[in-house]
């Protein structure tokens, strides 16, 4: 624990390094992935699961959260770890990604954007310092400054666009933060797929002196190959000494890469969606569970595993909830997900403090390859 | 544990009744609250969860069952118990009550009855001799025979009819049980609201020598002083030295007077199906967690109860979570119902062993009574 929120970098092994982030409400292992808690619950989990399969930190979403209960009422309830019994750290976005999927009727100009909720229809405003004053309400331990993120492919103008709106709206949102020395205020590489914007915006960033750094708008639609190549060549750009967070990524292989390339925090709504939906990610790649061939399969997911949820049910009990559309199952293959995430994350950062990163990241690639079990 | 089917009465106080049933597979404490596990899960909670909870028995639906997955392929998968991996003791229904509440296209005669299912429309034929099968292959602890449940209120002749139908298929029911020492199939006294019909199935099932007793066809309708009426003049009939099960009921107050009338075993829905849609049972009562006045109340369910979802959550957070159809909330006020029945039921069993049964009944309606605490 510390008064203050302090990165220190433990070791590098190539471009992965292997780190802690320490502030009031605890401590994070660095490579983190951050389960997703979009409306103050990560979907079909107590919290004491979340943490007890290693999570130091989730992440809440600020527009669900300003939506619905309201900001107001939050802070009124004690904030967002006490009205989510969640004591630990919460990172928050900064609403502007999902304003732009999910709302209805925006308005976006210098000055922020205005928008109609999708739940009621009631109009609402986020500025840059609006979004700082939310996710004070919630009292967010890692905030995000609002950004601009543009689906790709887009033009380059379009992207550039957006980036120098973003620049200007990182100024602001730091200036609004102030000088909280337990809490953060990420700033937020864009610039597409597109390297001198990126280069560029880090850059900007980088002297603007945020005490981490987003890199955002990567995963929305180009291939990963693109991905990793934008990641390459950012993250050498952006201080050593500061955490680099890569928003709403990924698959385990886009985590593994990311890594790789210099990468520290993840979220991502995968092994919760997933799960919700019949998909299992394990040692051995992803398991469609409501495929015919789980009927009458007596194995479990995973026997190996130390999970509950993969290691003592049956696939064919497994298949029967999800045809049967019963809750459990959701709340089991949710489990198994986050448990084999977090579970891959202990792995690289065991591999990274032992110094056998790549190793570890070919051994885990072959057993993805490897695929599932025969079936019977 | 036993290797026979075995009941003891350990302590009468009034009518109530305090008692133990043993089996290979446990010993059920009565009176004992069985949770409902339809389709092989209690709703949104994880079996460990229902044990912990003080379960020792749960109630598998022959009818879902036998549809999804089928009784055969839960045989084939080392039936029930490993199927939902829940080891011990599980009774289960004869299905034809949700024949006649959930299939279509029903048929019945002597015979038994066929229907077509509610979920392919496939065609099935249930007789007292394939339900006894059906419960066998998923392994039942206590079965159940297939009889007639007529809805309230009925005719006379009706009653009469279903009734005498119902003997006939009790005889059929155990012939097809055989001897089989560690099981149980219980026979199921009929006659709807009608009192000499009901003494005429009580006796004439008592001539028959099951091990356990039910009484059906109650709680369909009728104003509990009927069903209590009723029950109070069927125990003094049923032998003393067998347990005596409620089938379908009820409220925690059906449940404390049935106990004060001589019943041992209770199941219902009603706590799990409740849970799933915002009420919440409490020692004061109901609580409706959807209404506004708890949209910003920082109080949880009942601080005084041990059950992690009733003393760690806030009534404005359990409230958020069903406004934004959360599944945690499902899963927390199902959770708490749960906890609130077992604990009942441990409160009724402690009471009747220190002869303070009337006592307990008293103090318990005091709190219902009372009502939920007031608002903020």
């Amino acid at each position: 624990m510390s008064e203050r929120f302090t990165f220190t970098l433990l070791k590098s092994d190539g471009m992965a390094r292997r780190g802690e982030i320490t502030m009031p409400r605890g401590t994070i292992r660095t490579p983190a992935f951050m389960p997703v808690g979009t409306a103050g619950t990560v979907k079909a989990m107590y919290p004491g699961q979340v943490r007890e399969l290693g999570a130091d930190i989730i992440l809440g979403n600020t527009y669900h959260l300003m939506l619905r209960p309201g900001a107001e009422r939050v802070a009124k309830l004690g904030g967002l770890h006490t009205f989510a019994n969640w004591p630990h750290p919460i990172l928050t976005d900064s609403g502007g990604f999902q304003v732009m999927s999910l709302s209805q009727l925006r308005k976006m100009d210098e000055r922020g954007v205005t928008f109609q909720s999708h739940i009621d229809g009631r109009r609402y405003e986020l500025t840059p310092e609006r979004s700082v004053e939310i996710q004070g309400l919630l009292d967010s331990d890692i905030q995000m400054q609002l950004d601009e993120c543009v689906a790709l492919p887009a033009s380059e103008s379009e992207i550039e666009r957006a980036m120098q709106l973003s620049l200007r709206w990182a100024e602001r949102s730091k200036a609004a933060f102030g000088d909280q020395p337990g809490k953060a205020i990420f700033g937020i590489v864009q610039g597409g797929d597109n390297e001198r914007l990126r280069a560029q915006s880090a850059t900007a960033l980088r002297e603007m002196d945020f005490k981490g750094y987003s890199i955002g708008g990567l995963a929305v639609g180009e291939p990963q190959d693109v991905m990793l190549r934008i990641l390459a060549m950012t993250t050498p750009i952006l201080p050593t000494e500061k955490p680099r967070y890569l928003m709403g990524v990924g698959t385990p292989d886009d985590i593994l890469e990311s890594v790789a390339r210099g990468v520290d925090m993840f979220d991502c709504v995968m092994p919760t969606r997933a799960g919700r939906h019949g998909l299992a990610f394990t040692r051995f790649g992803k398991v469609n569970i409501k495929n015919a061939r789980h009927a009458e399969d007596h194995r479990p997911l995973d026997e190996a595993s130390d999970c509950p949820a993969s290691r003592d049910y049956s696939r064919a009990y497994l298949h029967h909830l999800f045809k049967a559309n019963e809750t459990l199952g959701a709340m089991l293959l949710t489990w198994n997900n986050l448990a084999y995430y977090q579970s891959l994350m202990a792995g690289i950062r065991a591999a990274i403090d032992e110094a056998r990163f790549e190793a570890f990241r070919i051994s885990t690639k072959e057993g993805w390859a490897r695929g599932d079990i025969a079936a019977l």
